[in-house]
């Protein structure tokens, strides 16, 4: 497993995104809640994320559906649909669940929160994959769901681990 | 089911919530998205929306539970958790589910969001849910779930039927 | 939308699944509920399942995934999972949420309950799915849930609609 | 938290379930993809999965919602509706989907195979449930739901901590 969390990391790389732009997030959105939380603990938290294998095989799937698309290999007509990622594609927001889900409700309105206002990394990835042939369809919200996750990882702690 | 939609509607307003508040919320968030839109359409979709059985049934659960806890007829552990809305009890956004996951992706998203942001009869539902020996922990909730499920049937309209 | 209903159905069409593959099992399992269902209603519902948006996306995402783990134009190590359908592997079950958690509860339980026995067509389509290059990780998931959502659909009959 | 987890317990053994009942439906399902595993593993997992504070809320919730409707205290519609486990009601389906997307995809169809063929202690629970004033329509979801996420703890053992 250990492997697939470097290859998962390198490739959230390759598509622009680093731990350290999802730790910011989770440190900024938690700090409001508890003045006392650490950014190493969030960077920690998010590292934790990526080790589990449900995780793993989210981002995996989700990236290469992307990248599928950006070389429109899919059939024209659901290609067409993820390029372009209309609001009424749902499918990368139910993909996403498959990691919010795991931990439990303080991800899940993160999860929504966060695919609505899209600060930083999240409206970059948004922004880049609404250019030209690139297609943040999916990685927009996985990366979503992974801050979302980890803010709810953070809310836990010093209680019971989660 | 006719009759059990009046019982569910008259309840909403014994605690504080119309139609109208929440299609003002609907009206407001979608028009960013369509400016042609309608405060009557909103006005149905939530309508329509409370017409639904699983909804109605939803709607009952939560409010029973909050008068229940008010009248401190729970355990008194998880009667204190449910009355101080403890931040970690995650029960009322996963009943809330029942209501958003029918209505789709765009549900969801616009729950979670919803659910941080607390506009209007959400806001207020949570202030006086906090005084005293009131409760709101499963209504303020629910509410946001109809909003959230009210978006996503104007967001698809004209469209398909949803 | 009637000309991507049209493309999804016969997409199920060349991957081996018909609408009356579906409706049989509808029936078969309804019918122990309410002697008094027809056929017909089974296939109708089927029918009108596969002209949600919704459903459509995910069905047509979810083959495109498994013609393009046949051609193995994933990374390997994602497309060996997904090819191997290893049982840790869960996003095709994730995936075929978007479909089930628009039916309720019934539609949900149901859809576990096929994923364990494998009924005529989904046994059929894992059986298959687990010969040579043949991938059907996604679709017996799909093929579950939209059965799944047809009971959903038939137990709620009469009462409101749905 | 280690006090709550004992009230949970006690509160599941007054409502006539032991740890050991449900451990024994997770030995029974697992062992059939292994061989090797261990009932205390099983015993251990369910102990685990009740250690969860989104488990010990859900449990107390839903086992105090039965005892209520039990008592009368609920309006009466829905407590007639809750009483008698109406197949349409699907809140309880709902709540105990706050236990089982915790665990995974596996948890999410063993929870569906179990509402429906209702092995041992969930069988009993049920017809005990339908009897004269006693209510368990939450509490056989749940029991359900608690082994549900048994069998997938179990599933993903030896690989990475879940």
């Amino acid at each position: 497993m250990s492997n697939l969390k470097e290859i998962v990391i390198s490739k959230l790389n390759e598509r622009g995104v680093t731990i350290h732009d999802m730790a910011d997030i989770v440190y900024k959105l938690q700090k409001k809640y508890n003045s006392e939380i650490k950014y190493i603990d969030c960077f920690e938290a998010i590292d934790k994320i990526l080790s589990k294998r449900e995780v793993i095989h989210t981002i995996l799937t989700g990236i290469n559906i992307d990248e599928l698309v950006e070389k429109r290999k899919l059939d024209n007509e659901i290609n067409d649909i993820i390029l372009n990622d209309e609001s009424l594609y749902g499918v990368d927001e139910i993909l996403a669940l498959g990691i919010v889900n795991i931990y439990g409700s303080i991800a899940l309105t993160n999860f929504g929160y966060l695919d609505k206002i899209k600060p930083s990394i999240i409206g970059k990835l948004d922004k880049i994959g609404k250019k030209g042939n690139h297609c943040h369809t999916f990685l927009d919200d996985i990366v979503s769901a992974i801050i979302a996750s980890g803010c709810s990882k953070i809310a836990h702690k010093k209680t019971i681990e989660f």
